[in-house]
């Protein structure tokens, strides 16, 4: 460890400083949400934000940036109060990656980078044909964050559709055997390879692989 | 994809919604955060939802569950006003995930665990000194959301700690080459391997490799 070295961030031009800000926080989830306006013009966008906010009720949330690309999609869901979320797997990586380009509000990003609408269950929002686990949502609340104008968007998770048999019998859902990637920085994709699941922490306890 | 079934969360038992719920957003990133209090009890805990929120100024968020063992980290930053985020890599998963059991808060993590306390340029809270990437934050906003009772805890990255020769001449920083880990529902563990980069899109141009 003597080579730790201390990393000034305010010398730092403004793409280096976005690259490495953006990588200091982990691997990140890839999810394209999908949503609709009122209109019927679907909108698919890359976020990777998404993160866990709790399990009773099933909520999500994820941070929208302002005056950022994906302004389309709240906008459909400040119309509609949903959305649906869709794992990005290997498979599509390149045109999960593509919808995070500029396209003007009457593109719709499915068409352009070549993903395909589904409909499921009468749910009004579009989710990924090509994703192997998607849900919908159901926005909850919309907090902004002043100190930067950002919003955090939450919503609660109405159904989930997913292979029977990534599902383990414990309820964890296996997203490295459908190739679900991880993001680093604005645009590294990433395979898994899992080392272990550990068993629930108990203090003085010795922990066990599960 | 015809094999593709709605999932119930409804009729689920609680213990396996908890798992099912959580694998749902996808990959997490895997950080743990060190506090100290002004009585200087340093206290480290895991925790799955750190997140990118900004680049000018650098600024990352996490979640703060309700009364859950991870209070002494919030106790702490109520005091101090700081924290560190110290990336896990695989060399230390277990211990990481230890520091999630629910010790006494006179009982300090770092030493039951077995992780190592560096202090650095005189900030006050703990560094874990293992981790091969860590930052000092400062406490800028805890926003309380109410649906749930959990909070967004916002801070500001001070100053940054990594190696040279991860970080690439763009910025960017090679998170795999330390081993850094993802995290997949409550308790999986994944190494990952870089499928590529792909370079900023923009509508109707191909994207390449970077």
């Amino acid at each position: 460890m003597a080579d730790l070295h201390q990393q000034d961030l305010t010398t730092m031009s403004q793409q280096y400083r976005t690259n490495f800000v953006n990588s200091l926080s982990g691997f990140k989830s890839a999810n394209i949400i999908g949503t609709i306006s009122n209109a019927g013009q679907t909108n698919a966008a890359i976020f990777s934000s998404v993160t866990h906010l709790g399990t009773s009720p099933a909520l999500v949330s994820f941070i929208m940036r302002p005056h950022s690309v994906e302004r389309h999609t709240l906008e459909n869901i400040e119309q509609t109060n949903q959305f649906t979320i869709n794992q990005v797997d290997a498979s599509f990586i390149k045109a999960a990656h593509q919808t995070s380009a500029r396209y003007s509000k009457d593109e719709c990003e499915f068409a352009q980078v070549g993903l395909k609408k589904s409909f499921i269950d009468n749910f009004k929002a579009p989710f990924v044909a090509q994703s192997q686990l998607k849900y919908a949502v159901k926005l909850q609340e919309i907090i902004p964050i002043n100190i930067n104008r950002t919003l955090l968007i939450i919503g609660e998770i109405t159904a989930v559709y997913c292979h029977n048999h990534i599902i383990d019998k414990d309820g964890y859902i296996d997203i490295e055997s459908i190739g679900t990637v991880a993001i680093s920085g604005l645009d590294s994709y990433h395979l898994t390879q899992r080392i272990t699941r550990l068993s629930y922490a108990k203090p003085h306890t010795s922990l066990i692989r599960s």
